[in-house]
């Protein structure tokens, strides 16, 4: 059972809608609120040489980047932490405090338990105006497809590019570039962190029309052959950018780099360069 | 390292105010959110025996336990799960789904990850009324303690006392007490899950003030020699009953079933019978 699997039975119990985006939304007191949780832990997610800084550090910005994605600002964070071995404490909550002040959230509190593995669960609260909210849902066929940066650089990190290694292990949340291009009201957004292709499935998933894109529009990275380049950004894990879409009138979004890499076609499917594109990415799997 | 000596790690860190209640709190929108996460696996959190269900069950309620000590009404609920088998999954959140369903609140998405052991954090989000808001500080000398209803029975379930397995395995968490308890405002509150003195100390941790309690005015379980009775309500486990102070002017507070067992003393110092108690109970203990 993969990981796309299990959300079929999560959907038959808590509702298809639940599942959609990269936060739970609701609406309270004239504004949006927006909750996610992430899971890491040692042997799946955190790469080898990593420091326990390090640690801390991803482990909020994966929450920072799902609220980004929805265009809101983070404001709390907690941490629940199944920790092997105290000492890694301090250095851990260090990293984690350290990207909270970078991204104007706060660590608010969390929990502490012993674990075998390495376990940390972030779980993070964003604000955002009722109308600018923006969701996996609302692309329209000729909408562009553009991400917010180059992408694969973690993936080529994992391959032994070692230039890249700092865009593995202290990955910079979206948070300003999601902001900016909710008030630009692009018509869709999620953030990318299985592989491009997998995140189009993602929002194939939530809308009825499809994407088509150009792997030749994606920056090529720097000391990699195009082709491994393109092989990372396509199915590679790691990255933190913003996938959106946007109507062509809106195009380029103020003071937010963004690299077009395709547009949203009427047809329900995801096309890489014409050919209907393998569902694989960064992959959890289950016996 | 145990737990106690960890929070001094994470004090220095993200500040003392952070860790002080069960919940973190911020105002927004005229109302006070409070927020809470907690971390459950199998070897040490889930006892044997304990079907999927009541896993799901009982990975919320602790959540919403926090949540009812702080006043405040469960909103939203966030799982991040960490599988060892994606059998157990439909189990699990059908189980968390009634546990949310009871009390008002929603399961509102989350995270799966696989996990060699079974790993659930469950976050929660709750409302209250900024001036109804209940915190561990907060009590005076002469203000009474008080708990909501019996102590020890999930300690005697686990002792073998398996006419309270139901209150072990699928604990109730005192929601419309905590929105009762802080309506009628009570001088502070926590919920209890690692014994009563421990739960004592926390408050002494968050409080100029001193706690005495006279261990006869615990309420005897039934079936159990007196005696054990009264061990596992002070150093026992997996109680959800809530913790209150009351000024006596207050006391009792109207549909809510309570039991004095103390008072609020100048001294900073636990009693238990005119002895300063152990700081035991149940404590999760790292190498």
């Amino acid at each position: 059972m993969d990981e796309r699997a299990l959300k079929e039975v999560v959907r038959e119990i808590i509702g298809t809608e639940q599942t959609l985006d990269d936060c739970a939304v609701f609406s309270f007191g004239g504004m949006f609120l927006v909750a996610t949780t992430d899971m890491l832990h040692e042997t799946t997610d955190f790469p080898g040489g990593m420091t326990d800084w390090q640690v801390g550090w991803m482990s909020v910005a994966v929450t920072l980047s799902d609220i980004a994605a929805m265009g809101a600002q983070p404001v709390i964070v907690l941490l629940a932490i199944g920790l092997d071995n105290g000492d890694r404490l301090r250095e851990i909550l260090c990293g984690a405090n350290a990207c909270c002040d970078s991204f104007g959230a706060e660590l608010s509190g969390g929990d502490l338990d012993a674990h075998q593995e390495l376990t940390i669960v972030s779980s993070g609260i964003g604000i955002v105006e009722e109308g600018a909210v923006i969701r996996r849902r609302g692309a329209v066929p000729g909408d562009l497809i553009c991400i917010t940066g180059p992408l694969g650089r973690a993936q080529a990190a994992l391959e032994g590019y070692s230039q890249y290694t700092q865009n593995l292990l202290e990955p910079i949340p979206r948070v300003a570039e999601g902001k900016r291009l909710a008030t630009a009201r692009v018509s869709s957004m999620m953030d990318i962190s299985d592989g491009l292709v997998l995140s189009l499935y993602d929002l194939l998933d939530a809308n009825p029309y499809g994407y088509s894109i150009d792997s030749f529009l994606i920056p090529i990275l720097e000391g990699i052959p195009p082709e491994k380049s393109r092989e990372y950004a396509l199915f590679g894990g790691g990255d933190f950018e913003l996938l959106f879409t946007c109507s062509q009138n809106y195009f380029p979004v103020p003071s937010v780099d963004s690299f077009i890499v395709g547009e949203v076609i009427p047809e329900h499917e995801v096309l890489v360069d014409g050919i209907v594109a393998p569902c694989r990415g960064y992959l959890h799997r289950w016996k």
